[in-house]
């Protein structure tokens, strides 16, 4: 590939040769002639003297007269985020295999004899399909996953091993699912009975997973009880999350690891939750709201496009300001008693006075 | 079923005909003749002018006279709770299949030699179950699911995919554990040595599990040191739960997802914990204390039934209280600037009148 | 094994008969003639007068002299903390089998054809291992774990079941790994796009763990974006902890449950962190510190040996300060109203006055 495309594919501008050919990606500091590589840290510069690169990406900062010696071997490619660009040459140069390299169908796996499975998609080691399930056209199946009956899983969806989904349940087409994740676990219900203990409310909804969708590996996404807990289009949801029961997540929203929302709770398109967040239930967050990491939201957001920080939540500014205030409440502790006391003495140095005075 | 015998059941009056037959239970938008339905939201009562079903359960919110003239097709059962009502009623017309629909022991699965396992369990495809288990009748083990040397599963249990359950952990009846959840795992003891590094622990003990107790996906519970984690009868845990070792959960008590139990604690009978909560270990939680989603307890609850809340956590009008009173902290902050300024003053203006008056 | 013999392996000084034979450990009130035994709480320390034992581990606490008429059949291991010395014995009587057990190589075991499995490794049934991969002696790859093209287990390593290990991870020697946990996911990295969907950052690194490390049941741990990321020697992680790419847990360094690592941080050595605690990406936490549960940590600690705790995380005096201080503020709000209304009352009492004085 020509330098010159590189430059077209990452929108950067050429100092140096365009014409010369790039085969391949390489870090700096194993790059060889023929490499195109990055410098995204002006700190580690002095490798773009030593390095065997034929092409570096760089951003605009570095300045590029301190190299020009270098320029007859060297051609730079100037781009506003040198790591990105890197990163988007990686799957040029080294395309991940479809279905992460899983080709065919695996002996050991055992397929309902109702269950559809596309001739183009790909079925690991030890993975159970159940009755009138339906498996897309270039969708893979690791091993040890199970497909519960009636189950659907579209077109070049990957699920990695050891992923359950129950009963029903439908996965669109291009989701991944990585290892360990559960799709299709009982909602949390039960009904308290005078004696104190609980009745099961049946579970007997199913989850919908739109097209598009990533989500990391040992979350769990419940069944509704009835009706569909819903992960909308291109959500993508980190490892170790929790959705309950009738949850909906609208499209490209994205949630950090061990997050978890609570039964009901619909949460809307263009959302982000960090890390550790919790959603109670019941509640409904709008469109493009942003929450920090660890905050806990007890009730509805209504307002689209705000920042939420805290346990509890509340906007960012104001979370800001409470713990900026926090950290001086020790020492106010102390000014109140101080004032206090010197307004005891005001009122003493005065009381007498006006006694005098009568 | 006769309609009169569904008012029975669900402990509801017949406002219409009670001698008409129900076949289904069906949302009211798709019910059919046969069918009965429930209206748990005012907001749909439209859909009662429109509905096919025969029967609709309703709260006695509902302004029966405005659909008097819909009485000849339509009978009515007045409950407190149609929506849980209509829930019960989904069990009786479609009851869950037993062992979720398992049955037989799969060719695939991997039964040692000296494992008893009934003849009326069912064992899913790719089933390891090691010497000296007991598996008991009714019992399902669904597929990857791996039950380790000496262990036991009661009757009528129930198993899904991939769950793994270590040597010599005992399981009661009735009880569900849902899929990617690990019973018996290490406890987390590690020795420092002088020298910076661990010394393992040795993990011997086992859990115990009660009847009656229903654990969600993707759980952690530890095996004890010497002894055993003991999960008392009727428990109900959510998904993403860490049990730590030799932790007693009493019977009854409810937890939610992504809570955490550090070892040796010890949680009475009837409590119920929120989401995201973390108990320290070695403490003692009184029965029927109640503890709000995403608190941290630090130390022992002594007194029952009282409602806990908050990092840390406090009794809940006390969080409240703080709480409420940390949306004021910044403008305090000003008001005590304010003040010491005034009382500085009036301070200055009360000095030199002392002066004055030598 | 002589009495003698176990009281220099755990460094303890016999009062009694050191001559005598001791075969096996139990618990003080199941102990037989030929066990050894321990006394840990001196509340249970009536067992000692009729413990069938042939000698207990005692702590200088208890009074021997209460005990003196019980030498003739019962010698004491005085030692600092009996407890912990009989876990010892537990290991010298009852080590652990090699491999948890696992012996020889399942028939169901599916191993591609290019993996090297050491003659001396254990593969249980439903294993699967890809192209290249490299197992060493000792390992033992329990029931249901995957492990994928190209990685490495070395010598005596022992993952148990259920456990997925991604293409191209390396795992060192001695290492324990829990079951449901998933090493190399992909890391959590998705470039927003103009029309508010993202694409995917592929994530062709891969996960490092060296030697002598245990990880918990239900980790997940996610392989780099490039590079490694990477645990550090002797580093313990309990159960349900999500490690982010490109993350460094330095060597020894231990994390209590349901605690997450956001992609980049690096941990120094011999850290502690507490459960549920959250670290945000890109930042470095010294050697030596200390982070109790539930913090929140957002930026870096480069002062080693530290405590810290608290959303947010601050040194550990001033967090405590703040929350004894907090405990007081809705007192304080209503001390400054009342001083306010006195300062007023000052300034009116002052106000006419001086009026007057003109």
């Amino acid at each position: 590939m020509k330098l010159s495309d590189i430059a077209k594919l990452v929108d950067g501008e050429i100092v140096g040769e365009g014409n010369v050919d790039i085969r391949q990606v390489a870090k700096i500091e194993e790059a060889r002639p023929g490499d195109i590589t990055f410098l995204a840290n002006l700190k580690y510069k002095k490798y773009v003297v030593t390095t065997l690169a034929s092409a570096v990406l760089v951003s605009k900062e570095l300045p590029l007269q301190e190299f020009a010696q270098r320029r007859k071997a060297l051609s730079f490619v100037v781009v506003p985020d040198p790591y990105r660009s890197f990163l988007r040459l990686i799957d040029t140069f080294q395309p991940a295999p479809a279905g992460a390299g899983l080709k065919g169908i695996h002996p050991s796996a055992v397929i309902a004899p109702s269950a559809l499975v596309d001739a183009d998609a790909a079925i690991g080691a030890f993975v159970a399909i159940g009755e009138g399930c339906r498996i897309g056209p270039g969708a893979a199946i690791h091993e040890g996953t199970v497909i519960g009956e009636g189950a659907e899983v579209g077109e070049d969806s990957l699920l990695y091993p050891n992923v359950s989904v129950r009963e029903g349940c439908r996965i669109g087409s291009r989701v991944v699912i990585h290892s360990g994740t559960v799709i299709g676990s009982d909602g949390f219900g039960f009904a308290p009975k005078p004696d104190g203990t609980y009745e099961k409310i049946p579970q007997r909804g199913i989850v919908v997973i739109e097209d598009d969708v990533e989500i990391g590996a040992n979350c769990t996404i419940d069944r509704a009880t009835i009706g569909e807990t819903h992960i909308g289009k291109g959500v993508k949801l980190d490892n170790l999350i929790q959705i309950g029961h009738n949850v909906v997540i609208s499209e490209n929203t994205v949630i950090a690891a061990q997050s978890g929302v609570s039964g009901s709770t619909k949460v809307g398109k263009n959302c982000s939750l960090g890390g550790q967040v919790g959603l109670t239930g019941h509640i409904q967050i709008a469109e493009q709201t942003k929450i920090g990491a660890q905050s806990g939201v007890g009730k509805s957001i209504t307002e689209p496009g705000k920042t939420y920080f805290g346990y509890p939540a509340r906007e960012v500014r104001e979370t800001l300001r409470i713990e900026a205030a926090l950290a001086r409440l020790p020492a106010l502790l102390g000014q109140v008693r101080e004032l206090t006391n010197r307004v005891q003495e005001l009122e003493k140095s005065l009381r007498p006075r006006k006694i005098r005075k009568k």
